[in-house]
């Protein structure tokens, strides 16, 4: 049988449920870099970001909501290679010097990847003319920004310190 | 026998692989996009950067030199979660209106992961004092931002164009 052909609409309700996947496996993910981390502040980040993770998740409730959909994860790939990679991490450096620089390297290929699928699902959300969704895909577009330049500093701050500790 | 702690060198050449690795697999990934892109001009795109990843790959063999190390890849769980979503798009949305917009998507989400990968890489570079590989990674990270700049310009343009045919 024929498959129907696809529209946006389909691809943004497909996309909403692969992120929603995503954040939900983050919420997991993050505590345990918290409890891994070796710097106090790169502690406090991760957990900082695991408040904010849940109020994403929450938001993205809403725009299922606004679309009238069920809202359910569909198991998105990348997030899954991104968090292995940070288990990797974990294991391979534990306890050594650069575990630290490590960790803060795979939450921010993390970050770059929400922010790529939060930038494309609020292009699309305007484009259907689901202006209220865009405003909340937007504000957590923001948050994910504001985070990321958090890391980058804090990763300059535990780098040179590691750095002076060796 | 405990494992010798790992510092700051082990886990820029590692990283160093894990990107290797990956620009190894989006450079077969790109044409395949190419070929099922609808649009001319993003299947232009995909082509320009099939050509911009093989100098992206020989920077880093240039980096590789310049620590004395081999350049080999080392498995990026990451990339390999990203590609299996381009193809997830690929097959579901054959034939579909939305599925340049899926591409462009999908190809963002691997933009952004190289740009987090080069981001970090420049800046431990910097903080080992190779400065010239800095400058090279740096090289890499502009064409890549200017790469993504230029994906979510069309991304607008073939969402409209789709909008319309629709």
């Amino acid at each position: 049988m024929p498959k129907e052909p696809k529209t946006l609409d389909e691809l943004f309700y497909d996309t909403l449920k692969d992120i929603y996947f995503a954040e939900k496996k983050i919420l997991v993910a993050l505590p345990k870099m918290a409890k891994a981390a070796q710097n106090a502040d790169l502690k406090a980040a991760f957990e900082k970001h695991a408040g904010e993770t849940e109020g994403q998740i929450d938001r993205l409730e809403q725009v299922f909501e606004m679309i009238d959909q069920p809202a359910k994860g569909k198991t998105c790939p990348a997030i899954v290679g991104l968090i292995e990679e940070g288990q990797e991490i974990m294991e391979e450096y534990k306890g050594s010097p650069a575990l630290d620089a490590g960790l803060l390297s795979g939450a921010q290929a993390v970050e770059h990847y929400e922010m790529s699928r939060y930038g494309t699902l609020r292009t699309w959300a305007e484009e259907l003319g689901l202006n209220q969704a865009a405003q909340l895909l937007q504000a957590t577009l923001n948050e994910e920004e504001k985070t990321d330049k958090a890391l980058t500093q804090l990763a300059e701050a535990v780098v040179n310190q590691e750095a002076e500790a060796a």
